[in-house]
């Protein structure tokens, strides 16, 4: 079997551990019966051993496996890392989505996606990346009791691009959310909770106009980058220079520009002769979520 | 001239200053041209002397009108008020709304909704009522800076129907809103900001089983019904009998129930044999907002 699975850009501003979207730019991983457990990655993760001997995707994988089906099969997982680590863009999400998927697939029991998601929020604990990954679109999901997940999807329109800006250097994720203060105003909280109902009304709406100010945030994008005070140029650059909004995605250290396609490559360029050493990329959005063939 | 002008129910669980919606509960003002200022009253009011002599309609009705014609002409101004005072109905917003966009119709300049909306805002700084006050249907609201109102609006299908819980006490706004901690966890706001942005895109997608986890809150509820504890035995009761939603109606003291048609009339009984002492009324949706004929 072979399964695609995308990445994704969460948060979108103001919808922390919320909001999300999925972006066409996916891992690909072929499972194949074998002898032996073997292992070969190309792309991200190629130049690490250790991804051979402690691979996160293949002991998730295991854990649901060997329940399914009580004994441990042999396989051969043939990753193509396309989804950078550490970046803000899903990609330990996208292991475990693609995971328990293809455990339940190779055991032939069918799940529905809601219920790999529901899997899903056991190893990540927020839904926003997990939730686009599992289905496509854009997002809106929330947790319940740390057992299931309720999203809401929309499509998005193929004539809508990312423009992604990549740094050279991660942002760990645990180091920037323990910077966050534990308690927030009232006022910041309104602020955010309103600027992310209409974030999400605006995606069903296709209202893109209304992205700009709707996908401001006062809970954590600042402190995060601050990190890489780069990232507050990327912005302003991104937004005066075609961008319908302009976020950091994840916890960082990517932000994820949104823009007409016409609009796509010009602000490509505009962004790769400001940051020469940051990788500018222009992304399809997926409206699928991850896929298995054959 | 008459302008009719509904009945809103804000918040609608989590989306404390957001999110509201508009009822097919409408105040009437009819305004004629008149030799003297004269106010009649009926319906609610009506009882109430002083409304004749200090009333906000006429007061922000002609703040407005001066200023457009640059002089006071004289009205008849008769209410027909239906919308409750003081029972989280948005009698407030509807005076508000009602005045300022009659004001300039009987001045005789075109003005949009959203310019209305605007200037609502200045005698409302919340947006959740005054939005769907304006344009009816499900709203989801940001203010910016004071000075703006941005709101996306979803119509709400004629199958559903509001089954009103209507105390005879009122709560008070500002009493129950000084009540409220000014700072929250990082915790609850996530709670608050991620079932908003998913109980409006289940209004969107009309998504009506979601209705009930995503219309759950943590921020302002709890301490609001606390000054009326027989209102958790009204949200408990609604949503066991056929309630697809039940949250009280801005700061109360109104309980709103939204159902399926087929289950409105036996939720009204239901809940008039536990609360003989509250009013039960079904309501339609209104999805056209304030409405001017004439």
């Amino acid at each position: 079997m072979i399964i695609h699975v995308p990445a994704t850009s969460a948060n979108l501003g103001p919808g922390f551990d919320s909001l999300g979207l999925a972006l066409d730019l996916n891992n690909q991983i072929t499972i194949k019966p074998s002898d032996y457990l073997t292992i070969s990655i190309k792309g991200e993760g190629s130049n690490r051993p250790k991804l051979k001997t402690n691979n996160q995707f293949v002991s998730i994988f295991y854990n649901f496996y060997i329940k399914l089906i009580g004994k441990r099969d042999n396989f051969r997982f043939e990753f193509q890392n396309n989804i950078p680590f550490s970046r803000g863009l899903g990609s330990s999400s996208a292991v475990i989505v693609a995971a328990i998927a293809s455990a339940y697939h190779l055991a032939e029991v069918k799940l529905k996606k809601d219920s790999i998601l529901n899997k899903a929020l056991f190893y990540e604990p927020h839904p926003d990346n997990i939730a686009p990954a599992v289905h496509g679109g854009f997002t809106a999901s929330m947790a319940v009791k740390n057992e299931m997940v309720i999203t809401q999807k929309k499509d998005i329109p193929s004539y809508l691009k990312a423009v992604m800006v990549i740094p050279n250097k991660p942002m760990s994720t645990q180091k920037s959310r323990s910077k966050m203060s534990r308690s927030v105003t009232m006022q910041k909280t309104v602020f955010n909770l309103s600027h992310s109902a209409v974030l999400t009304a605006a995606f069903f709406n296709e209202d893109w106009k209304t992205l700009h100010s709707a996908s401001q945030d006062k809970l954590h994008q600042h402190v995060r980058m601050s990190a890489m005070r780069e990232l507050f140029e990327v912005q302003k650059i991104a937004l005066l220079n075609g961008a319908l909004m302009s976020t950091l995605s994840g916890s960082g250290s990517s932000f994820f520009n949104m823009t007409y396609e016409d609009d796509a490559q010009s602000l490509k360029k505009t962004l790769q002769e400001y940051f020469p050493y940051f990788r500018v990329e222009i992304y399809d959005f997926n409206n699928i979520g991850y896929d298995i063939i054959g």
